[in-house]
């Protein structure tokens, strides 16, 4: 494997050209869920273009959507006796509140210790880019040993609406073997693994109207029902006591765990500790029927996201409210239904919202979990390659978050997706100081070379 | 009455000069919670200054305090045989969120039909101007037929926090008969009234703490609690499904309402089709063992004015949030003690906190009920002045909110106030779109004239 090691030795000098290219990229603000970005949007997918178009890359196109463009590119010259592989990635990253808790401007990306802070540094651009010059590494010493077909979304962060038309109306482009979604990560710098498994999501919003305008409580507190106060109420009667989730039927679908896999994620390096060091949480619930490990990754949730209502600045205002506004999510693991508890949560909103307030109940979003086969070759040369990097064999985890094009690709072509990126747990996705640490960065460019190199009969 | 009648037509020839005098009062931002008005403040204390010594007040003083100033001065050239009136008042004003449903810019004064709109327009500088003009048509035109002490303060709308001081400071200076609190209303245009009864305000911020930062729910969620969850069900275990209030012992010092005095409220003009135009609420509540008048006037509450957590912009954030915080309140009626309460809400939270998160609890005002005398001669003066503007007998009702400085002056100063003032319900104070009703400002004119004369023996 002379090629292999030529392309591994190729990245390793070009490591700083490795970074600088991940602090350019880093500095595009693509927040997809705000207007006022839609323009660095596309900037961003017209670098990924630029960038793909110099490896060397076909048919490369931003194709427009409703929402935000995806781009499209294809190495296809290694012809049909070698797998084609579709590389899912997204380049839009999440908004940056409660931007004074940052360190640093989330885009002005600043490099402390062996860690690159910036917004979107973990999730996912320093996987996009890792994969990218691990291409680069491989065409630039020798040949690609798979073809590769690039579909690149803008819109992953606002629940990738537009990605079911765009995947429907180019079912021949996207063919492929597999997909490789690089939005993914290991579970710890020593511990490198691969997840399996996905949780699902249901996303909602759940406005309360009560008085027209917010009152005075003094005056009208007691005659008039205050939203926040039933709102809050709402939310409570959908848990138990004992933490469980009361919505009817709820856990009907849930998968019993068996013994083997239960077994095999206690032998992951995720502790109580751990766990309490990665949040800084005070505590964690005791006699709590399973691990953190397992209520984090396996077991269904609910949370609340978000939640306004009146006057949250400094100091007093007595006022009654007009309105109150919730943002509540739910994990869904294999085989709840997303269909079936979204009608149970507008039962249930339906039934218990006094007459004394209207409401509305906005779903935003809702994916399946999933599972992929742990035996599949995609699997197991991820896995060797893995092993060469970290010199021990890799772990096998589910996670907790979702992934919902890994469902939507399932569905419309076929395929199964392999997750496969370098983020690490403490990398703070989707919160404030945001980053990536470098060092598990330029391992997993290692990685991802070796990978290519693994499907080379 | 030749004095009286003088008067009352020097008011009535000057309310184009009165209309002017409240635009340019209402033009001052004297938002007292926001650092940045703090000049605004002084700017207003010397305004009135200059108005008090315009009119041949004596001893006019800006009092610098440990917060915003106090504006005191008095008239004593009446002699000892008449009266002493502290009047009380204040010139701050509340914040003007949500600001985006204001109709005009909130310090720059529309007039659209009767109405004048504008923050702090009738909580409280109409009754202040108003009452500054009263004043002005006796003085230009015979005599003060009582002495006046005026003590206007800049710190109502955040708790009064320093009112207390000066009042110990100087319990000489504000020796009087009785206080005349101008912070008042009555209950509908053609309906003069004298409210005789206050309720008391507990008013507290509620900070739990989760994970250190925010954490994307994905991955954390179901290992660590969410702080927003929590907050939730706190909320909701302070009240039952009968929408009572649970805290141990909170009802126990309730006086009961006497037969007599709830067929008088049935009386007030407060139907239930009257609450829900006042508020535009969906519905009241059914079967309720008191009527909304009562609810809102003479039976404690349990409010919550804000709720701030995680993610509340537009679109969706799979965030497990780091923070929540709940601005709550409660009013309190007689014989209730807000001590009392404030401890039962401190063993609350302490036995109910799960060990999963930290809070932080924080009372910011506490302040008892009040009941004033109906029978003593301010009112009886008061009810007289009402009855000869309006041509009808007022109304004694008891109001839902609160005046801490009522309490505050019956204990350091020994006397009642009377509530005195010309606001209307549906004035929208503390809230968007605040106005008076600029022929009640005018009727309130002429009733504090004849008020005033109601004491020349």
């Amino acid at each position: 494997m002379i090629e292999q090691e030529k392309a591994i030795t190729y990245a390793k000098n070009s490591q700083p050209n490795s970074l600088d290219e991940l602090i350019s990229f880093l500095r595009i603000p693509t927040i997809s869920s705000l207007p006022e970005n839609k323009q660095d949007i596309q900037v961003a997918a017209e670098w990924l273009s630029e960038r793909l178009l110099g490896l060397g890359f076909d048919s490369v196109s931003i194709y427009p959507t409703d929402g935000l463009p995806i781009v499209y590119a294809d190495y296809l010259k290694v012809g049909h006796d070698a797998p084609t592989i579709l590389v899912y990635g997204h380049y839009d990253v999440q908004p940056v509140d409660p931007i004074d808790e940052w360190l640093n401007e989330p885009f002005v990306p600043d490099i402390r210790g062996e860690n690159i802070f910036a917004r979107g540094a973990t999730d996912m651009k320093a996987q996009l880019i890792g994969f990218l010059n691990a291409a680069e590494a491989i065409i630039k010493t020798s040949e690609l040993p798979v073809n590769l077909k690039f579909m690149l979304e803008g819109e992953e962060e606002v629940g990738s609406s537009n990605l079911e038309a765009f995947i429907v109306a180019n079912k021949d482009l996207l063919k492929c073997d597999f997909c490789l979604n690089l939005d993914a990560g290991i579970l710890a710098e020593e511990v490198p693994s691969i997840q399996y498994g996905l949780r699902g999501l249901i996303y909602f919003e759940i406005r309360i109207q009560g008085p027209e305008v917010d009152l005075h409580s003094g005056k009208f507190g007691g005659a008039i029902e205050n939203p926040a106060l039933i709102l809050c109420e709402l939310i409570a009667g959908m848990r138990d006591s004992n933490k469980q989730i009361t919505l009817p039927n709820f856990y009907d679908n849930v998968r019993p765990l068996s013994q083997e896999e239960r077994d095999n994620f206690a032998k992951l390096p995720l502790t109580d500790a751990w766990w309490l060091d990665q949040t800084g949480a005070k505590a964690l619930r005791e006699g709590a029927a399973y691990t953190p490990t397992e209520r984090a990754t396996v077991r269904p949730t609910l949370d609340v996201n978000g939640f306004l209502s009146g006057f949250t600045g400094v100091g007093s205002k007595t006022v009654l409210p007009a309105k109150a506004m919730a943002k509540i999510s739910m994990r869904l693991v294999p085989d709840q239904d997303p269909e079936q508890i979204i009608r149970s949560l507008e039962n249930y909103f339906k039934e218990n919202m006094p007459p004394t307030v209207s409401y509305e109940l906005e779903i935003m979003s809702g994916s399946k979990p999933s599972i992929v086969e742990r035996d599949s070759e995609a699997v197991q040369v991820a896995s060797r390659a893995l092993e060469a990097v970290w010199n021990k064999k890799p772990l096998f985890a589910r996670d907790g978050g979702s992934v919902p094009v890994v469902g939507l690709i399932q569905k419309l072509l076929g395929v199964d997706s392999l997750l496969f990126g370098f983020g690490l747990p403490d990398d703070n996705p989707h919160a404030p100081n945001e980053k990536q640490h470098l060092p598990t960065f330029y391992r997993g460019i290692e990685t991802y070379i070796r990978f290519l190199f693994g499907f080379d009969h």
